[in-house]
């Protein structure tokens, strides 16, 4: 386990191309794609993506962005921190620690994380000590928002008024 | 087809029972749930869900909400419009119009919406005449939204910087 890497993706045909190997592939990747082949991205800048490889072949991936303090609606005090989706490994790869490599990549920023789970995904993010946050429809809508924090971070307690998007 | 009538539900341990059934049960029903046996939503109040019966049972259903035009990152001019989310219909009512009915009902309002489709419904949205929506990532992050609008609304052009948190 010690010798899983996990490394910023760099942005690429290969990359690219690998991608479409994910089932969460969709209109971010699109996107990417088509700002590549435009020249609006660099060969080789970096994308919001992490992942792991296994010789040249990307077996796992997730996609990790740092939320500013100002639109931190989860957490008290109010504080930068990452937004984790995509979280994905490949069929053949799983059961291996892969995802909770990616997860403890995550964790080693020492900042809260929030996540929206796939259906069916609850008992992995258990075991990666995700507890959901309470749940605010005007901010969170048909999310179900799992929530990890390093000590010394409480979750905001919402209370229904506090995130009313009609006041 | 005339005679789907789409209707508001209501919150009483009938309801909340039957939305059992839906596969994207989740933390918004568990909450309204505790609410409920907490007496802080009183019986047969008007919940965010609308739904289509035949006689007792509930087989389809979606959550709409009416976001309020500041926090519009969406169309042009800025306006409010709807999320909606969780349509289903239970797999016995499929093929027979009533998500049609469902997403008809959303769009007699005349606003326009907005909807993060799940992997894989992408033939339906088409259908429905949704359209991808620009993907900006600290906009849209892992979601793929897709939008309709009524005539006279424009989708708004993000361009990169827009909506960066960062800023």
């Amino acid at each position: 386990m010690n010798n899983i890497q996990v490394e910023r993706l760099l942005i690429n045909y290969k990359t690219l191309e690998q991608f479409k190997r994910f089932k969460e592939y969709g209109n971010q990747e699109l996107s990417m794609l088509e700002d590549f082949q435009n020249n609006i991205i660099e060969n080789n800048s970096e994308s919001p993506f992490y992942g792991i490889y296994i010789g040249h072949n990307l077996i796992g991936r997730m996609s990790l962005y740092r939320i500013s303090a100002k639109y931190d609606n989860y957490f008290e005090p109010a504080q930068d921190y990452l937004e984790l989706w995509k979280l994905e490994v490949l069929p053949d790869y799983r059961g291996r620690f892969y995802g909770k490599a990616l997860v403890d990549f995550a964790k080693s920023f020492e900042l809260p994380i929030k996540t929206n789970p796939r259906i069916n995904s609850h008992a992995f993010w258990e075991k990666m000590d995700f507890q959901k946050a309470q749940y605010d429809m005007e901010r969170d809508r048909g999310e179900n928002p799992l929530i990890w924090m390093p000590e010394g971070v409480k979750e905001k307690d919402t209370g229904q008024s506090n995130s009313d998007p009609e006041e």
